[in-house]
């Protein structure tokens, strides 16, 4: 037998418990929780094979009560005797996709951003569209392509076409960037032609984990109108490893920005989901921008109250995005086409100076939340290495 | 032992076989072939396993070579005498979506139908948008909510506003429109970093089914901008249980009309892909539409070339739609907003007139197209019924 010992500064205490996916050396992936720096085999440690599986979706499926006692359960494991065998040295483990991901929506909730991109791409015209402020403006994504941290992503080739060009050209997209957002997995869906308030959010939500949207904006540009994005992101979304479970992120919630006009009666809620996640976008090891999701105008509550409204479904192992977080200041943007203003001002990326992201580069992005009594949370991060094209 | 006998206008003769996934009372859906008025159960005729499932997935991730196998002996077994318990007549049989559905895209591949929209939607711009003839536009949709023929569809709500408006409203679509289209579907995927060229299309692709891709124009027009559709389109799309065999399309197969601009390479091959297929949209038992598929600018195979041609990956039961079908005339078009003219122009349904779908009204699209030495093929109907919201 044996106790974990959790370092006093961990930012995966027992009030974090954040579940995973890992495998050992010639062992199949199942579903583990991080207990400071050490992961805990579920199946082994609580005899249930639900967590013998190599995602979180049939734990997911069984709702937020069982959620709830499990948490509860496990907490109380992690700090008396485990077996040996159950415990693994994070540094050990393999960490691989955690969910299925089901049907994958990318939202656009920072009004910070919405309002640069708007600039950016739109010039000529209003920077945020007359319909921003009235919904959480959002698009589906391909879920077969979002994958876990440390998985390298290979430069995307496309089409794309400068203004001034006279047709577009085909090749290695020269402005690819990055999108810091946070990303929220359904655990219960709902069946078609039903609806999931916002105050219903935690009875189908199970947690959260950190996203990078990777985006070719040069690709983007050219291919975004009218049916919006589609090869400029298609090639990869990065999420980490570890998904936080919604009840570790209590101390976290806080309201969101005054939403002015008050939305429509399916948009609002008693609830806060609000969420003081802090993030840190690394750019080859250097702190570029530090993006604060509690300036998010559209509550995660909300983006489901939205896709749900007009009775579409929702399955275990949706993955919402919650777009782009950026503050209002410039070392606050999530993306770098916002903070290098398009290119034209490069940033300090250590001794180097960068307007995208070139091969060989490598991106985190972290985030803690705030935990009970003045501690801290982590989600850990996501990180990727861009290959070439 | 039976023989069945196929009528000799049968659209579903042994130059079809379309596949699909039933089930007879108190039994689990299976994978069956449609021949003439009957359905064969595969695992019992063949004595294979992977036809006792309820999704065509395993089988398709099989491979053409396997297909092609399958497709043979079945020809010769259908031809001869079979089991008795393996036949059943189609009227005593429930169809099932025949497939499990991974990543839903939707195109726009109609020259008529991009620059109707694009009239009606953005009538102060060019209609035509200056990528359309350079790549199939297309963007992801809602995987969870693809349903079988004969599923009823509920009148969405959602947020909708008229330019006069000074704000949105909430409530049930009053400009419900369908789509008629022709959905592919992917049998043997590709992996993330890699390419299918348009000359690999008949590896992948495994057939094709008849498309109806609801839309709420009023919710759609709205929300649209900048990132695209999402809740005027996410509610439902509707496909027809037997999915036809590629195989069966040879004598379908057409050179798409004139690309001009000639397409990049990536989207250039030497197999033509355009497919002769007829359609008919029925309106309440009245043929409104006979929308030519023969007319899209965009072949399939360059739809799934454009998916991934920046490395996306595509998985067994991906499944991608053509968009619209519209011809030139106007009882081509393949949407009630451009028959109709965005409501301007009533069209006569019978003793009535219809601008958009009521409730209770039932829309039927079927489509066929050439078999071998002159015959027909059918790939039956995608129908369904609109209940109130």
């Amino acid at each position: 037998m044996t106790v974990i010992s959790i370092p006093d500064d961990s930012l995966f205490g027992v009030d974090n418990l954040p579940y995973g996916v890992f495998s050992t050396a010639g062992t199949d992936p199942r579903v583990g929780v991080r207990v400071g720096d050490h992961v805990v085999d579920l199946a082994k440690a609580l005899g249930d094979d639900v967590f013998a599986q190599p995602t979180l979706n049939a734990f997911m499926a069984q709702g937020r009560p069982r959620w709830d006692a499990v948490r509860a359960r496990i907490a109380l494991l992690v700090t008396g005797e485990i077996t040996d065998d159950a415990v693994h040295s994070v540094a050990d483990v393999t960490l691989h996709l955690p969910i299925a991901v089901a049907d994958y929506v990318d939202f656009y909730a920072s009004e910070n951003h919405a309002t640069n991109l708007g600039r950016l791409f739109r010039p000529d015209a209003e920077a945020l569209m007359p319909n921003w402020k009235h919904l959480p403006v959002g698009y589906h994504g391909r879920s077969s392509t979002v994958v876990v941290s440390g998985t390298d992503i290979t430069r995307p080739s496309g089409q794309r076409k400068a203004p001034a060009d006279a047709a577009p050209t085909f090749g290695p997209s020269v402005r690819l960037d990055i999108e810091a957002e946070m990303g929220f997995i359904v655990g219960v869906g709902s069946p078609m032609g039903s609806r999931i308030s916002p105050d219903e959010f935690a009875d189908h939500c199970f947690g959260a984990v950190i996203l990078n949207d990777w985006s070719a904006r040069d690709i983007q540009a050219w291919e975004y109108v009218p049916l919006g994005p589609n090869l400029g992101k298609s090639f990869a979304t990065s999420i980490s490893p570890w998904v936080v479970p919604l009840a570790a992120l209590e101390a976290a919630r806080v309201d969101t920005p005054t939403q002015d006009p008050t939305p429509l009666p399916y948009l609002q809620g008693d609830e806060k989901w609000g969420l003081a996640i802090d993030l840190a976008v690394e750019w080859n090891g250097h702190v570029v921008s530090r993006p604060p999701y509690a300036q998010m105008y559209w509550s995660p509550a909300q983006m489901l109250a939205h896709t749900t409204v007009n009775g579409a479904a929702t399955r275990t192992g949706d993955l919402f995005g919650s777009g782009t977080i950026s503050g209002p200041d410039k070392d606050q943007r999530g993306a770098f086409i916002e903070l290098t203003w398009g290119g034209a001002e490069p940033v300090a990326v250590g001794d180097e100076k960068r307007t995208f992201v070139e091969d060989g580069d490598e991106i985190a992005i972290s985030a803690t939340a705030p935990g009970p009594n003045g501690t801290r949370i982590g989600f850990g991060e996501v990180r990727a290495r861009i290959l070439p094209a």
